[in-house]
């Protein structure tokens, strides 16, 4: 079905166009956006869409998730980070079947539409299940099989991994993959290579945490006897498309190398303040020319996935904490949740702005919530005082997703039902 | 008109209950809350709210805000603080009519209920024009006309100010007064003796900015030539309840020097980020034993009045900034938003809990949405995946103000439109 976008305000993220336009449609046919202009006539069977007083951007990216930790929300408090991982999370996880995984991923689909999230960057295991899930919903998510030593599984992770790529690699429109490596303080040199080699063999971005926090940070240098864990970067991943999650301890020497590579940030502010690891430089990260984009993690530590509140979060903390009130002004944040997410993930082609040609992942926006208004400046009005709830439709590759607030095709009660009788179970 | 409210899930920050209780009944007559129990029967004419799945708790206490600065939300990207104010800000103060104070002050008072805070300390000018939006919607607040000596007005500053204690001190129930001093830096040594003077002769609180940035703390050493801005607390606010606003640039001794004086802390997270200042150590503070309250500022730089987004930044950065996981846990963080608003504002006795005798300031809060299923640890999800929009009812002093988010007697549409006009006429 075609769809014509009527009268929006546009929010492209196209630099080749105005940063804001105001009353233009927008054309939708075979997923792609065809035609974006003012004054188009609707074809005879075209679903048109009012949205006069509407936001129209794109559909917002978050590069570094956990979907199926969606059921251990709100778990973390009162527990240090070890204590959580290792009396809880853990063995929890053990206990996780094929269809928690389903259920839990559904549940992270339904709460990634409803706050404008068109496409997502997960690392976890029975991936099959989550791919089940957003193809169940027309979410679009780029995945991967996350491989580590732990436990001396680093070969069955490889092959599970080379597996779901030999299945799922270009196999549905929406589902991409990459190569996922824990980190570098849980991998070896042996399992590192292979993964690079996967990488290199298949032509995928690798996605790895790097330097969320202290400990890992000192962890790396002793696993890979080297001064800077930049270093191990520098000698494996060269001629690699490289996504790296959290890099809060690093150096400001350690950003002017990791500016000559081929990396990509996601910048998780929530959970990294969350588990107090500290603050990532974004700014100075941005000055000096990496892509950083933006991620919620997994809701454990996340809490959520509303990039609304991370982008807010993104924002203020570079201000604040770097006492600069000039940083990360508003705009460059929506291209850190949009545009920039689409490099990360090697999609800028595809999606990331709103653009002839490009595949339509689409959400629009109404200001109309009692914090929103008086408005003053339309990008910073996004940033600092839209809220996941003021999405009011969301478009998938061209399919409608989600209209009115209404996510169509599913029973949002039933799946929490299911969500919560998966985490009592599993706690007990 | 009484109200039974049943079948509520409590959190009262009592101290003298448990923290969280199902299933409880809460009877209010004459605007006090007259009964806590499980199965009050409820007396014919009384008006039932059936609350059964939702969290009662007190009404939120914002113990920093300028409410007629609703109209500048969002006009700060893009300029530094000092050319915001003197470029922007300070130009269309002066324009400012009495009418445009009392529909800006509206806003932020639908504002305030909407997002589930039923009392708010409020510093500005024309306030008689606030007390009249406040009264209009039955919200509480303590206010203030600011006194400095900006233009040499501090004399007329003081009249003024003493004449709005004179004409609404014990008025109205909802509306209770203090001596607003805008901050040591704009304020003479003259100015400042006569304002803590009028503080004594009233017995009324002092609320006063401090130490928001590291340029006001260098200032207030020039102003008053001593070495730490504690130095003039200690000298002249001895035998006043000071609430202080931001006290970001302080030192760990001067903290310790805090502690044994009679201060609370308006902690402005969002507010402070935005404008560059810091981070204000408020777990330090709180283990020292200062009465830590939180605000949102103006929304100039506090972008909103929503406490939820404030209780979430003021649990987050305590943790990430400090980079230590167990600060500011969520219980406390609900603290700081209710009982210890009330003590900053010395009206413990009235508000900030659910007791019985105390003032019946109550919301309450449905966790329907779907970044908060399932539900894990309930003040946890209630400072990190709640939003404003979460809450569905609000009580001040025994009244419904807000019924299933429809606030009772107001268009709202009216007052944004009134409200867009006024920026726009003053921003020319």
């Amino acid at each position: 079905m075609d769809i014509l976008i009527k009268n929006c305000n546009l929010i492209s993220m196209d630099t080749s166009r105005e940063k804001y336009e105001k009353n233009i449609d927008i054309y939708i046919s075979n997923g792609k956006i065809v035609k974006i202009s003012k004054d188009i006539i609707a074809k005879e069977g075209t679903k048109v869409i009012e949205a006069k007083n509407r936001i129209c951007m794109p559909g917002l990216i978050n590069t570094h998730a956990h979907l199926s930790m969606s059921i251990f929300r709100e778990t973390l408090d009162g527990y240090t980070l070890q204590d959580w991982l290792n009396k809880k999370i853990w063995p929890m996880e053990d206990k996780l079947t094929k269809k928690d995984i389903y259920n839990a991923s559904l549940l992270s689909c339904i709460e990634m539409i409803s706050t404008g999230t068109t496409l997502a960057n997960d690392q976890y295991f029975m991936e099959e299940e989550t791919i089940k899930a957003a193809n169940e919903l027309g979410v679009r998510l780029q995945l991967t099989r996350t491989v580590n030593d732990v436990a001396d599984l680093g070969r069955e992770r490889l092959e599970e991994l080379e597996n779901l790529i030999k299945e799922y690699n270009g196999k549905y429109e929406n589902i991409t993959l990459n190569v996922g490596i824990h980190g570098l303080y849980t991998t070896g040199k042996e399992t590192l290579e292979k993964s690079i080699e996967l990488a290199k063999k298949y032509n995928l971005p690798i996605h790895m945490h790097f330097c969320e926090n202290e400990k890992e940070t000192l962890d790396i240098k002793k696993e890979y006897n080297v001064q800077s864990p930049v270093e191990v970067l520098e000698k494996y991943f060269t001629n690699t498309h490289n996504i790296l999650a959290h890099v809060v301890k690093v150096t400001s020497k350690e950003i002017d190398r990791l500016s000559k590579m081929n990396v990509s940030v996601a910048h998780c502010p929530i959970s990294n303040l969350r588990l107090g690891c500290g603050v990532a430089k974004i700014q100075e990260m941005k000055d000096k020319g990496i892509n950083v984009s933006l991620g919620t993690d997994g809701q454990g530590s996340g809490s959520s996935l509303d990039m609304f509140d991370t982008m807010k979060f993104a924002s203020l903390l570079q201000k604040g904490v770097f006492e600069n009130s000039k940083n990360m002004e508003s705009y460059e944040v929506l291209k850190m949740a949009t545009i920039n997410g689409a490099k990360a993930l090697k999609l800028e082609e595809k999606v990331g702005s709103i653009k002839e040609g490009k595949d339509a992942d689409i959400i629009l926006l109404e200001l109309d919530t009692e914090t929103c208004n008086p408005k003053g400046n339309i990008f910073a009005d996004i940033v600092y005082n839209a809220k996941g709830s003021n999405v009011k439709a969301a478009i998938i590759n061209g399919k409608i997703i989600m209209e009115e607030r209404e996510i169509l095709g599913i029973n949002k009660d039933e799946i929490y039902k299911k969500c919560e009788q998966i985490i009592e179970r599993i706690q007990e």
